[in-house]
């Protein structure tokens, strides 16, 4: 883990609650790092429901691959996450590991095997040591308590590998009993040779397993699915969402948007923090497309703006450099009307009707690029639907980090 | 210009021979460089059919779009370039100029309008002082000579902007007495504030303005659109391809694939002397994908290896990082088999079926990444299609020259 911490971390890790039935265990399995947790156990009750989102890559890791098979039965038990290897790219050997761990928690526990879900981050392409996993995992057993504040945020720090910070959040389920707590790590799509965006979210509230899904899928799509560092995809990105129902909060047809909302706001708000943790970034951006044909269509003009590697490095340099953005825009793929085009760079209306605004001011404009929040707008011009995309700067510190780490 | 040249430049610029019927003129108009050719014109003889292809961006530059208006009509008897301003995102009021520019040139030659093709290179949503140019072409048109060595090496000079060295090539057409010699200027794919890859291809040899065209098409697919620096597209990039007929060469179904051979020759040496020039490069790569689905496939994973941020740095370090490679191979969402997959660096076979293969060496691909020259071969094992793609690494200079430039 890095000693520095990323200028736009939060001033600390949420103070975050029990979630009635979560358990929690930490462990320094030794699989790479040295001297810290890489082992993080999550157990929950019979009758918790499961819902997940995984990388869309096709080299998934054996984890992804295990938790795909297992994810339709809509039940969990256990969870279990280590940090530094990402057992990708390891073949059937690699498989039988991840099998043979969630075997092992799954007779430590008393459950079955096909209950207990996985998650590997770290280097690709290394066969794990399944003896030192499994010798581990009867004591991390044994060891696992209901999750109070300061076991929340030992699961968050063992998940880390380039991770400046731990990422934590909360939220109520509407006016009910119930909360949605959830844990993440990410820097870089994929740091250094160690893959990977995780998030774990724990609810109280008690959901179906299908509508656990539906409302996990719609969450992730506007938050996980939104945000970008580097454009690169990991092997084993995974997010899962467990259900434990041992609150009084039955969610139904009738108020599924509570949880539907908790879901996203904690989502976002981890989301939000793995880019404030982006590699070597110094700005925060928000990119908002308006007036596209389709959410689709202001999603891909949002990413191509957020993605490009010219606008990202003029806004580490606080470059009010409005004509990379009308490049990213034109690059986009989608429809927008060049001369119906407007954006906003803070408050600032920077162009409209595809030309330069009369009364632009570059003053005002590089004002708000030397903020660490970065807001764009664009409005394209062809229709009403629209999109926010969350990335951050493009700067020698991503060099250093993703070039120098060998040297 | 830049007076620091690219570690990846060729030793020196090409002598490249006279083609029958062209007239090259260049001078300095002033629009934004001083002491420095910044303005091109290239004359051709009556009967000279035109092709060309052109950003995808859409917004696309008022040059661009009045290249598009006129391409249809297959007859051309000017090029007029500039550098230092785009007039890309000058709505009405640039694409005046543009029709100015024409008006004027076509004045001083005799000719029509219409056969005057244009290209502008630099700044965007500047507009362009329209007197600056008109008053200069009158000058330049009476300044044209027959294309000697010299004036091909002022006319690759004229076009460049951030360039740190003149691009040309030139191939014989078969056993004819044709020719085929191109100038070229590109640096990043759009460069700081300047946009743009511009290629200008001339031949001596007769074809008709739809054969030409269906050349050109085929040869800019296999050569200017399979490089990337930065996967950013300017909203001016623009090739064009003049065939004068001055020689004996009779271009018609039964010899065409003499001439596509020289399109593609000449296309190919230019779009990799763009990415020898790409911003920062220290390292020349090839990317050559076998065993896709298709071709279109191939190009596709092996894009997504050449744009992703993280193998590009990695090559900046001479790390034999292969584990990025997977990563880029998954996220490229073509088919893959991941169990088959084969993995080269230069010589070094580092993984076969779905595993690191056993012999791999470590010290013998790290060796390869030493060279100025990388190759990364990738056999998907689905496919007999394939497709090579060729870019530069990611420095610590790409970050200086696009986020350090105002500061």
């Amino acid at each position: 883990m890095s000693t520095i911490v990323s200028p736009l971390a939060p001033a600390s890790f949420p103070r975050l609650p029990p979630v009635a039935g979560v358990e929690l265990a930490t462990m320094a399995a030794g699989l790479r790092y040295k001297g810290r947790d890489d082992l993080l156990l999550a157990a929950v009750p019979a009758g918790t429901t499961v819902a997940g989102t995984f990388t869309t890559s096709r080299c998934s890791s054996a984890p992804v691959d295990w938790c795909k098979k297992n994810l339709g039965r809509g039940e969990a038990r256990a969870l279990v996450v280590n940090a530094g290897n990402a057992n990708a790219f390891t073949g059937s050997a690699g498989y039988a590991v991840s099998e043979g761990t969630a075997r092992a928690a799954a007779r430590a526990l008393g459950v079955e095997p096909e209950s207990v879900f996985l998650s590997s981050t770290g280097v690709i392409g290394e066969l794990m040591s399944e003896p030192a996993i499994t010798a581990a995992i009867p004591r991390l057993v044994a060891g696992r308590a209901p999750a109070d504040a300061g076991a929340w945020e030992a699961a968050a720090d063992a998940i880390r590998t380039t991770d400046t910070f731990a990422k934590g959040s909360v939220s109520p389920v509407g006016a009910t009993d119930g909360r949605v707590v959830g844990i993440a790590k990410g820097s870089g799509m994929i740091a250094p040779d160690m893959a990977t965006m995780l998030a774990y979210v724990f609810t109280d509230a008690a959901a179906s397993a299908d509508r656990l899904q539906r409302l996990t899928t719609a969450a992730v799509t506007r938050s996980f699915n939104r945000i970008t560092v580097d454009g690169d995809t990991s092997t084993s990105d995974t997010v899962l969402v467990f259900a434990t129902g041992c609150s009084d909060t039955e969610i139904d047809e009738a108020n599924e948007a509570v949880l539907a909302d908790s879901l996203e706001t904690v989502m976002l708000d981890l989301a939000q923090q793995i880019v404030r943790d982006g590699e070597g970034a110094t700005k925060f951006i928000s990119v908002e497309v308006t007036g596209a044909e389709s959410t689709r269509a202001a999603e891909r003009i949002a990413r191509s703006i957020a993605d490009s590697p010219l606008v990202k490095t003029a806004i580490a340099a606080e470059d009010a450099n409005w004509g990379r953005i009308v490049m990213a825009v034109g690059k986009a793929g989608e429809a927008a009307d060049r001369d119906r085009l407007q954006i906003r760079i803070g408050d600032e209306l920077v162009a409209s009707h595809g030309v330069k605004h009369p009364e632009y001011s570059e003053e005002r404009a590089t004002r708000h690029m030397t903020q660490p929040r970065i807001e764009i707008s664009v409005d394209v011009g062809v229709g009403t639907h629209t999109a926010t995309v969350w990335t951050c700067d493009l700067t020698h510190g991503y060099i250093d980090i993703n070039a120098g780490y060998r040297s």
